[in-house]
């Protein structure tokens, strides 16, 4: 094992050098700054679309979902309509008219998502400046019948956030406004429409930070994160967003104005409906503000890198850094054999550890005293070490190499997507069984011989990895094209082996139109009738974010 | 400055010997085991009912809220019922029937909450020890229009877990196991009835803990923890229930069971039913099993205490603790002048300092590392008294001192009970607003010529304490006999200058029957609409918990 005792003997010999390192643009944006929704990674874009088997063409929704059929119950959206949201709205800005003129290229940001799988037929797209302006929008469209789609930054995995049809799109990025921070509570209150990197931003200055960060940051809306639940990279640390919005503001289908922006921590009186929104999708009413409680920024960060040899082995040093790292631990990531060596084809970057391993593992700390926390990360892996949990590991010496050692994670996604197209899971499974989904399928498509390193073969990789601290893996299957046999091997047998675990077959990505037909694998048929109650309660017509969801 | 500088000079110079430190039952009740649930203090528990101006007699609720009539949709329980319910629960201790035969001083307990302020009727108890037999209680039930109280530990503040009239109360304490624990992800599964201590105790072994604790730790149940969003002691650090609980089972008033009982952190499969239920108080359904995400026990508790000249000097206090203290910070408690004067008047007991201050903090730290927690905190005391942010200062040098600190704390609600009774209110206020309430009510108080030293007045103190962190504060008026002045003087003053700052008239007790008047001071007319609408949905015969909360 000698030598493999990096930590222990030497943190400093860390094996990158500058030489290898990316340039990163702000001090504040430390990692993550996934360039999927960059405007560069737009236009190289990969055209999979997993559903139609068609690499290169990319169809309407409509015709990827035969299943669907419009609702007849909807009106279609009038040249008068249109006069009414103008007479509103005033700003010719404010209201993209496909309808009484040709404004195909105008909208079709607002009706495609950037993964390039979903593709409405949107003819009318709104951007209303105020909570009353999306009150009327939202009783004119109700009482008319017609269907919206709510829109923040359109940064969804599944498929929610673009019309499948005709629906209106009600783009909140006009209301981005910062509405105030209290420095001493850390209460922030926000437009929806706020990008959270900018929320981010204002807070560093204070010395704060958001409780929630995604690769996305750069372009979801804070309102869309809410809506979406999203959980991220901070999870681990600062809970979920059920533990840190204090309050929201929102519009119902029929311009009822819920106004339940609290910036305090604790209030038991009545209730507590604003929980009902975050994780709604858009289906039963639009978030317009928002309240976040923020944590203080942590001015030490710490990040170590390291390669175990079993699943048993990455579960104890989880469960070891969890004792020793405690209150400092903001993320524990675990990544296999598969996903590192995808990234390291694509990027060619030099690995960070000489041997390989079966499964990576990347820990960071965030604490308020960096000699204290590099104690206690030292210690930490000295003990795995000679405890013979990790066979090997680096310690990021400087922000850079932090940097650096976190593009190993996420740069995945991305490297996984090299040989065309990804199904992607998203799945909660108890921590004891998590990786054993991953072996499973990687099995069931070796014995239908679907996988291999020539252009033979549609599968070139099935990689897990994820937010271990979270119980949360992301299960990637990489393709060369697709293919139906593949398809049919993953699912439903996929959501089945999670849904017998009780585990969630979308942790975080939520239901939007790709999972929705797959909640039963989560949920039983009380809480999905329980769930179509809520929904029908809100929106008995049904006009909000329709064909989605539950 | 110098007399004051205790912290910095020297640490172990405490004032208190071991002459004068209580002796504690158990290690891990390090504090806040508040005596007014335990027999002893039941015994001689105040009479006092504010609402009464009787301080010996103790009415039946009916009599002291003679606005509140007994709903006549409501069918009277006859012999018939309870023959149903002795055949569906079987054990003869699982019924208490009151109906068929004389039963009152069995039936006491149940009927009538430990302050003695409320005071049920009901004829018949059900003690279920199944999910099944919660489930056709209220099948049954809802079927006949027989109300009901679902009622856990019975340690609640605003009078919501006993009948008013002659509801049938079901009682959860048959249903107490500890169902599983993970020890990787920390997820613990408990049936509604299990106490909170039974449960921390059991953690405690595996080296976890609740993420919630509270005075009545010894009796209450995670049942009514959950049904009341309880807040307590914990909050400041690990978030409220919203956070923590990560799934519940619970039966509807129609006997459905929502089986929501996940132990993933991550589920975003649809819509967030089990937050409606967080804090709910038993008015849409009975919590029958809870799963909730435990943290890892801190292996280090440090707590200091000490007093400061202004509100000002507290709130500069707060956020230097926040930043310095950071992740080790746990507990950050306000206690002014009034309250320590109670304290110190009724327990005889030594002050912690010297001198005199108008308010006294007390900071807690937990952490994995004793020597860095340590360091973390002198520091942030050497620099506190040294920008004159605290006069003077102590610092517990072992477990029985940081015992003997917190009884500063814990001790105040029974003291200021001492001469008579007190008009409690739990508030959320804006950080910077918090204590102005406490000084305007006791101006108002003194200018009515109410207040006094001698018994000619009926007000004995104003004091203001409570969880500086949280923003949340206690606002007790101790008096010595009821006087309508006094309250005419309190209300709605109280819940008026609440409302004008957008704080919440109850944080974390709750509205029970105490509150449910005061509600539209914190909660617009339309959001009490949209709360009425989910009872109605979930409860349209309205048996649950009726004449409470909205």
């Amino acid at each position: 094992m000698s030598r493999t005792h990096r930590f222990a003997l030497s943190p400093s010999r860390i094996l990158f050098g500058p030489s290898l390192l990316p340039k990163y643009a702000a001090v504040t944006q430390l990692r993550w700054q996934s360039t999927v929704n960059s405007k560069a990674s737009k236009e190289k874009r990969t055209n999979f679309n997993g559903l139609t088997g068609n690499e290169k063409k990319f169809n309407p929704t409509s015709e990827t979902y035969p299943d669907i059929q419009r609702y007849s119950k909807f009106a279609k959206v009038t040249p008068e309509h249109v006069e009414f949201f103008q007479s509103l709205l005033g700003k010719e800005t404010a209201v993209i008219d496909g309808v009484s003129k040709d404004a195909y290229s105008d909208l079709e940001s607002f009706n495609e998502d950037w993964m390039r799988k979903y593709k409405g037929q949107t003819k009318l797209v709104l951007k209303p400046i105020s909570t009353e302006e999306v009150s009327k929008i939202l009783k004119y469209c109700n009482e008319n019948m017609l269907a919206v789609v709510p829109q923040g930054g359109n940064s969804g995995l599944v498929g929610g956030s673009v019309p499948v049809f005709d629906e209106i799109v009600i783009n909140m990025s006009r209301m981005n406004a910062i509405r105030s921070f209290d420095d001493v509570s850390g209460a922030l209150v926000v437009d929806a429409g706020c990008i959270l990197e900018i929320a981010d931003e204002f807070l560093i200055k204070k010395n704060y930070i958001f409780p929630l960060d995604l690769g996305a940051k750069g372009s979801c809306q804070i309102g869309g994160n809410i809506s979406t639940n999203a959980g991220g990279l901070r999870l681990l640390r600062y809970g979920s967003l059920h533990a840190n919005v204090l309050g929201i503001e929102a519009v119902l289908p029929d311009g009822t104005i819920l106004d339940d922006l609290s910036i305090m921590r604790k209030n038991n009186t009545g209730y507590n409906l604003k929980n009902l929104f975050i994780g709604a999708e858009g289906t039963i009413g639009i978030i317009t503000k928002a309240s976040i409680l923020c944590p203080q920024r942590s001015s030490a960060i710490n990040v170590a890198f390291f390669g175990l040899e079993s699943y048993e082995k990455v579960q104890e040093a989880f469960r070891e850094a969890k004792t020793q790292l405690s209150e400092i631990l903001s993320a524990f990531e675990l990544m296999d054999r598969s996903s590192q060596e995808a990234v390291s084809f694509v990027t060619k970057n030099n690995r960070p550890l000489e041997g390989e391993y079966p499964f990576y593992c990347l820990i960071e700390t965030s604490g308020s005293n960096p000699e204290h926390d590099s104690d206690k990360l030292s210690k930490f892996l000295e003990f795995a070490i000679e405890k013979e949990m990790i066979c090997d590991g680096v310690l990021a010496q400087d922000e850079t190499q932090i940097k650096n050692l976190w593009s190993w994670r996420e740069r995945i996604p991305e490297s996984l997507g090299h040989w065309g197209g990804v199904y992607k899971y998203d799945l909660s499974i108890p921590i004891n069984d998590l990786y054993a989904l991953v072996n499973d399928v990687r099995k069931r498509v070796e014995n239908a011989d679907l996988i291999g390193d020539s252009n033979n073969y549609p599968v070139s990789a099935v990689a897990g990895y994820g937010h271990m601290g979270d119980s949360n893996l992301h299960l990637n299957v990489a393709t060369r094209w697709y293919d139906k046999k593949v398809e049919n091997l993953l699912e439903p047998y996929v959501y089945e082996w999670v849904g017998e675990r009780k585990g969630s077959i979308s942790a975080e990505h939520g239901l939007g139109l790709a999972k929705r037909k797959y909640i039963q694998y989560s949920r039983s048929s009380t809480m999905i009738r329980l769930m179509k109650q809520i929904k029908n309660l809100y929106d008995p017509n049904g006009i909000m974010n329709p064909y989605k969801y539950i």
